[in-house]
Order: structure tokens, then sequence, then C-alpha cells
């Protein structure tokens, strides 16, 4: 892989899907297209963490019933989630007699998931596996910013962390492969404002795609969509104006799950959505299933995560982030 | 993989290897075997978890120099740690212009960095990868239990977090190959004990031991050694208990990095070692050079990792804890 694309000769394909969100991603413009939700955001747990959890337990049982399949034929559950020691994988995991490999991408966990299992799978290490994460605003909020009940008032910058999980089955059945995987690099650029992840995960993105583009065949004109994670709207701007000056014009193609999600001025989310579960449920709700009715043909999805955590903040560390990159072939 | 274990048709070999600890390790039985180590545990650095990225960037160092590389000779670093969003890796892995995978495994990592490792080089999706992982008992006492300047009672069955780093790169040279691989299960008997994480972890070990002999050839008298991770003197004694009642004898070959790492009662650590980092340094400096030089032929390696955090143990939560299994072979 001198050229660190992966090109998959056995691609797997996305045999199923399923998204479980809170209340406040109901009532986003996406609202309809998910699976399921919860108005209190609890899911029926007493806790935050307890709920995300939950969250990422039924959409991986989801999934796999949706692809008609028992839990017995799946190989291997990828996870992986925001909160600390991934306690939202952990505890969902042991309700299923699965082996389980724990990933920590922060908000590229989608598709550090996904790319890891679409490798395993290409070559017979797995016959199927499914790839889930999720994030939740409440254990989130506590964790990197402040208690809800402070009341912190949010900077324009900041994103809205999305409630949410979504599981991917993949397999042998379906229409949607994944044909390339490229892993992101650790990309550190120094910016140390906790209030600003797209400006701290944009040079990942630019990074990958740069990389993607320099050694694959293709141009972003191939592409229907090129769809970032949650960069949100300040991270989107520097995205597209950074790899302009590389020679890289995605303005056309390019979206970002954290622009999707919520309608930015009614909900109140800043800078968009954020967290491993966006991209997770974005594509899980719309993208995918789009690629199914033939409405897409060809998407890159890059999952970008910032990589610090709140004590390397106060140690005044900067904030490193990561981007890996999925390419799905439709039919 | 229908019984879950994954035989590797094309073996990887552990082409090199790098350990780095700090002055409590230096001083133990193991202390003349380690590659690297510092005197005050914090190496050159400013905080703790600076230190700890420190011992992970000298260990991956290290073990590229030795196998005689360059960085971009190799296709992927896969890292993890016990740290909240595994920060002593992701900054760690900031000073190298290679692709990073994200693990979180607890205690397992480096077993499960080792066994992915190998999955991702036996079908060609890597030529070369290198594994490491990292722990350190000051990081780590501050976020699991107490600040180090409380003076804190340890319990007669707590362990000492292990400070030390170990890298392993595997590729087509070496004369240790693995051979095969066994994840792990998501397992949680309802232990609730912070300080007796060998009680929480060994039923993880025995799924896994039980899964692997009863669906392998080998009994475990073909191994010369059966090494868990760090269960400690707690821990492997359940180990071996419970599994003579499920009919398997390890009594003879078993032993436990945590109890091979410290002098028991001279350096008082009570139950023995523990940490990611356990297992890496004992492994690289102990281990693999003794099978490379005949006295071991065949090993079973198994980390084992506990998957709580401090928050879902004050929720009144369990440790669920998983095991992940590697076979390595000399010659």
């Amino acid at each position: 892989m001198k050229n660190q694309i992966i090109t998959l000769n056995n691609a797997p394909k996305i045999s199923s899907y399923y998204s479980v969100v809170g209340h406040k991603e109901k009532a986003g413009p996406m609202g309809d297209l998910f699976d399921e939700y919860s108005d209190d955001d609890k899911f029926g747990k007493d806790t935050w963490e307890k709920a995300e959890s939950e969250m990422q337990y039924r959409a991986v049982k989801g999934a796999i019933n949706r692809a008609g399949l028992r839990d017995s034929d799946v190989d291997l559950l990828l996870a992986g989630d925001l909160l600390n020691q991934c306690v939202g994988s952990n505890y969902a995991i042991t309700n299923f007699d699965i082996p389980y490999l724990g990933l920590y991408g922060a908000c590229s966990t989608c598709s550090e998931g996904l790319a890891l299992g679409a490798c395993l799978y290409s070559n017979g290490i797995v016959s199927k596996c499914c790839a889930v994460t999720s994030s939740h605003y409440c254990s989130s909020e506590r964790q990197f910013r402040f208690p809800l009940e402070y009341g912190g008032q949010r900077t324009p910058t900041a994103q809205w962390t999305t409630t949410g999980s979504g599981a991917f089955v993949l397999g042998n059945e379906g229409t949607v492969k994944i044909t390339e995987v490229l892993f992101g690099k650790a990309i550190d650029k120094g910016i140390t404002d906790i209030n600003n992840m797209g400006a701290a995960m944009a040079p990942s993105a630019i990074d990958t795609i740069v990389r993607y583009f320099r050694n694959s065949n293709h141009s972003p004109d191939y592409f229907d969509k090129i769809i970032t994670g949650d960069l949100g709207y300040e991270g989107s701007e520097i995205l597209k104006d950074l790899l302009l000056g590389e020679g890289i014009d995605i303005r056309k193609n390019h979206t970002d799950c954290g622009l999707m999600i919520f309608e930015r001025e009614q909900q109140d989310v800043h800078a968009g959505g954020s967290g491993c579960g966006c991209s997770a449920v974005v594509m899980a709700a719309d993208i995918i299933p789009k690629m199914e009715r033939g409405e897409y043909k060809e998407v890159l999805f890059m999952g970008t995560g910032a990589l610090m955590s709140p004590i390397t903040l106060f140690q005044g560390g900067s904030i490193p982030a990561i981007c890996h990159l999925v390419h799905l072939s439709a039919g």
C-alpha cells in the first residue's frame, strides 16, 4: 500500500443499517428518516451514559435483524464512541455473544469501523461483521465541556453533539459496496480552541483528501457526493478553501453530516452537528438509502475526529485530528 | 470463522520490538531486559500524560529503527492506551507520518493490536505495521483512583499500573510468527470492585481460553507458555481454578505478565502489575526474545482488559472485561 489507498479486491457490501436518535435529531430536517428515537433522550435508562449504550445496543440489534441474521451469524463487532474508556460501546456490546474489537477514532469512528471491517472482510478474515458508533449530547457536554445544569453560553463556532447511534452490517448481500479505503494520519496544526472543532479537524480531512486524489485515478467530479463527518459550517468552509489552494475543487459536491442533521437557525446549533453518532446516523438514514435507490452512485465518506482530551487541553496541548476515508459504490 | 479461531495463512513475523519503562520497572526482576528507561518517570516532559506519549514515541521509533526501516516503510500504526480519549497514543502518533488506527481494549490493547495487525498483514492489506501501547502509573492513578498526592491506602487485591510502552513491528522478517488469533468478547460477571481488576478480568480470559481449546487441535501441553496480560496474583488463581472446572489444566505452563514485572513483596505491589504497558514490555523484553533464542517454541499470549470507566462505577455499573488471544510460534 505504497500510496496508501487500499483497493478491496473482494469488496464487502453494506447488507443493512439502522439508526437510533434523540428528540432533537427527530425534530430536525432528517427526522422522518431515522429508524428509532426516544422523546426524552434517556431511552428508558437512568443515566446519559447508559442511554448511550442502549442506543448502540438497539442500533446493532436493529441492523442484525434487518439483515435477516442471528447474532451468531456475525463474526465481529467493531465499535467505539467518545466517552472515557469507550464505555458507550463496552457496555452495549456485553449484550452480544460476538467477538468485539474496540476502536477509538473520536468522531472518525464510523469511518474507521467501516474501513477496518471492509479490510477484514475483503480477504476472508470475517464473512460478516457489524460496525457501530454513537454519541450523546448530554454525556458529551458533561465530559468535554460543562454539566448541562451550568447552562454555559455556547460560542458561534461550537457544534452540537448528535444524540444517536448508527450500525452497519457488512457482508455479501446488498447494493452498496466499499471499494476503497484510506486510513488517516494524526495531524496536529496547533489549534487549541475546544469550541472550534471544525478548525481542528479540517487539516486532517485536507491531508486525507489530498492523499486520495493525488494517488487515485478519480477526480472530485467522479463522485456524486464527497461527505465529511462533522466539520460543521466553520470546518467545511476551511476545508473547501484550503483544498482550492491544493488545486482540488470539491465545492460542487461536498457536504458534511454536521450540516445536514440539524436546522441551523431554528434548532440553535451554531456551527452544526458533531459527534461519532452524527455521521453514523446520517450515513445510515440518508446517504446509503439514496445510494440504494440510485440517487447517488459514487460517494466518498470521510469521518473526521478530534483526538484531544479535556486533560491535554488543560495542560496547554493542541488538538490533533484524524480523517479516515471510505469509497462507496452503488450497483 | 465459525469457531472464531482465525488461522493466518500468511503469518506475519515479529520483525522487531522495543520496550521503554519507568524507574520502578527498571528496579524490578526484569530490569536489565528493557531497552530504555527514565529515572524520574517524566521522560523529560512536564506532565505524566506527555511522559506517556513520549514513551510511546520512543517505543515506536526504537522498534522501527531496530527493524532497519524508515517511517515511510511502515503502512500502519495500531495504538491505544488507558487514558481518556487514548491521548497517550494520539499525541505520540502525531510524530509519525504514518496512517493510524486507534484502538481501545484497556489492558488487552497489546494483544488487540498484535491480533489485528496480524490479520491485516495476513491478507495483504499491510506489508509492515507497528502495534504499540502504553500505560503510566501516575496518569492512571489520577484518572482511575486518586491523585498521587492523596496517598490513599491500597487494598491487598489492588494492582500496580506499569509505567511502560512496548512496540512491535510486524512484517516478513523475523523468527517469531503470529499463526492464530482469537478475538475476545465483552464479558460482564458483575464484579464492581475497582481494586480487584484480576477478578473482573479473569472471566474474560476463561471465555477466550475455553473457546480456544474447545475449537483448537492443540491441548494446553502443546504450549511452552500460556501467558495472560495482567490478571495478577488474584486473577491468575481464579483463572486456573475455574479453568480446572472446565477440564482445562494450565497450571504447569501458565504465567501472567503482572506476576513477572515486579518483585511482589520487596516492591510492595500487592496483587502484581497491570496496565496496557505491562504485557507490552514483558512480551517485548522477555517472552519474544526467549522465543527467538529457542527457549520457547509455542506461546499463547492473551491480553486482558477491564472495560469500565470511573463514571460507570460511580453509577453503580459492574466491570465488563475482554481478552484477545494471539498464538505465537518460533522458528
